[in-house]
């Protein structure tokens, strides 16, 4: 019995590994990709040749991401719907901001986490990196509801940001404009990458997932979730939406997608702390969002049993967030405008 | 000339240190007290008996002072209105909350900062320290609008949190309630203490502060502003307001201070962070803000020189923030309630 039962240990376990090496080449042929491991092939990943990421740079965007003061109100900051805390989105359904006022598509925050190995930024994917997108919020009526004069007017009030900005841009005589802090903030953001174990299952750690993880993401690439949900993000490219069925809450909200009816695919990474789902946060349970878009998106129905290990493998998705040690900013002074609630 | 010029600098530099030494004297006599520098004496000074302050605790009242989930939102927490990041403020006039609503008072946010250096919390006083205070905000219709169900009901739908509490409360088959976040924040809230030069030089440091600095102190004392700004916070004690004179920002607010017209001094520890001052946030600029307190209060004028000293006194108060590692919240689980925008 003994040995009877070791025997069928090792079996199960040289099935698990050979299964879990298939595994790896699915992922492989369904354009899966993991984090880079090596720093310098990660960094060489997430740089912006036009905005290159260097360590002034990216303390300086971490102050003004934190930074209410470049709002109108002086009480939203880029944290305030991208909160680092909360796997970098608000969880709320649409994105709320300036008095309180929603996005008027009903559009939901989507997280910060890892956005940098999105194809294009926003929903409708009209910017293509994360400088251009960081501009968009901080004047969006809406959301910041600051103009491009009040932001620059509130850095340049502050002599700290001023000598910070000159520093991280070497440029002695700058006078920062809501653009430079766009570009600072974007550089912050490319740092916000969080490795997973998945990652260091695709990496080439057997034992980086348990087995029904590894089972959820076989069904996963099979039941082809991987046609849009892939690359490095698992997700960030446009796509067609929907495409099999009709979208049950395409009511709520009016978002059309870009101009040919396409839609940016959200990252699947960290999804299981990025409550509600889809673009207009209709959904709040992600087994039902996996079945929804099994239906919508593929035409297929997934069961709920297998929707719990498409769950699970998304356990495996939720990464290492880097360390933030949240700023304590320069102070305002006389010259600081004045915050506006209205 | 040379060694006229020596003996010059040696005699000023005698002058100072004595006229020092009796500054030291004055702020004594005028009851101004210093942060401890020694730890265990300030650890007992800022600790709580009945809601004792330990690792556990403080690390568990951070993550819940930081989580925005506590509110009816889900997009307001404790830190939105005291900002760890300016001053421990909002840095607006009337604190602003929940659907937008600003406070029925006019009443200005104070700041978190040296918060356990006052002897009673909220501008009228009605709350006898940090744990108590913490109770109202989370419940405020303008602040974050949640009922006790609400936050006893976020909390014990996250394990990790049931099990923080578990474990920093010392109680096993403990259900949180909101009682117990507030004594976990407020916990928190004690070790946010800001030691300064000024400090420094009461506690011995005679070049701690500069000569200016000095001379600000001492118009300060002279002027009788240490009557109500004393002890260690430079406030925080109830008291008559106006005193001498017609408070011209009367009209912003109705607030009327606690049922004998007594209401809260403010502390002056990093008041240069904390625009805009008073209780309803009328005044922002601190040289304007001092003549005036001179002129209703003490029934004195205080030149434009004499406030000018003064601020730069109020720049020695400007104190060391401790570090804040930005938490990582556990994530909301299906059973979290969802939040309520409305």
């Amino acid at each position: 019995m003994k040995s009877s039962a070791l025997t069928l240990s090792i079996i199960a376990a040289m099935n698990l590994s050979l299964s879990a090496g298939e595994l790896r080449d699915m992922a492989a042929k369904a354009g899966l990709k993991p984090i880079p491991q090596d720093e310098a092939t990660l960094m060489k990943m997430v740089d912006n040749p036009k905005n290159p990421v260097t360590a002034k740079k990216v303390e300086l965007g971490k102050k003004l991401y934190f930074d209410p003061r470049l709002s109108k109100s002086g009480l939203i900051s880029c944290n305030t719907c991208h909160n680092l805390a909360t796997g970098g989105v608000d969880g709320v359904g649409p994105a709320t901001g300036h008095m309180w006022r929603q996005n008027p598509h009903h559009l939901n925050s989507p997280t910060v986490y890892n956005a940098v190995f999105a194809s294009k930024q926003f929903w409708d994917g009209r910017s293509p990196d994360l400088e251009d997108q960081a501009q968009g919020p901080m004047q969006a009526h809406p959301e910041m509801a600051a103009t491009p004069e009040h932001v620059a007017a509130v850095i340049n009030s502050i002599p700290e940001y001023v000598q910070e900005f000159r520093a991280a841009f070497d440029k002695p005589d700058m006078k920062p404009t809501l653009k430079d802090a766009a570009d600072a903030i974007g550089a912050y953001e490319r740092t916000l990458v969080t490795p997973s174990r998945y990652d260091d299952y695709l990496n080439g750690d057997e034992k980086a997932m348990t087995p029904e993880e590894k089972e959820g993401m076989k069904i996963f690439i099979q039941k082809g979730c991987a046609s849009c949900h892939n690359g490095v993000a698992l997700g960030g490219t446009m796509q067609p939406f929907p495409v099999a069925g009709k979208y049950k809450y395409a009511n709520v909200g009016d978002f059309k997608g870009d101009k040919n009816g396409m839609v940016k695919t959200p990252t699947l990474r960290n999804i299981l702390e990025t409550r509600p789902y889809f673009h207009n946060g209709a959904v709040w349970n992600i087994e039902e969002a996996i079945k929804i878009m099994g239906e919508t998106q593929l035409g297929t129905k997934i069961s709920d049993e297998e929707a719990k290990k498409i769950k699970a493998f998304f356990g495996a998705l939720t990464g290492k967030k880097p360390k933030v040690e949240y700023p304590m900013l320069p102070a305002s002074t006389d010259k600081t405008p004045k915050p506006d609630l209205n």
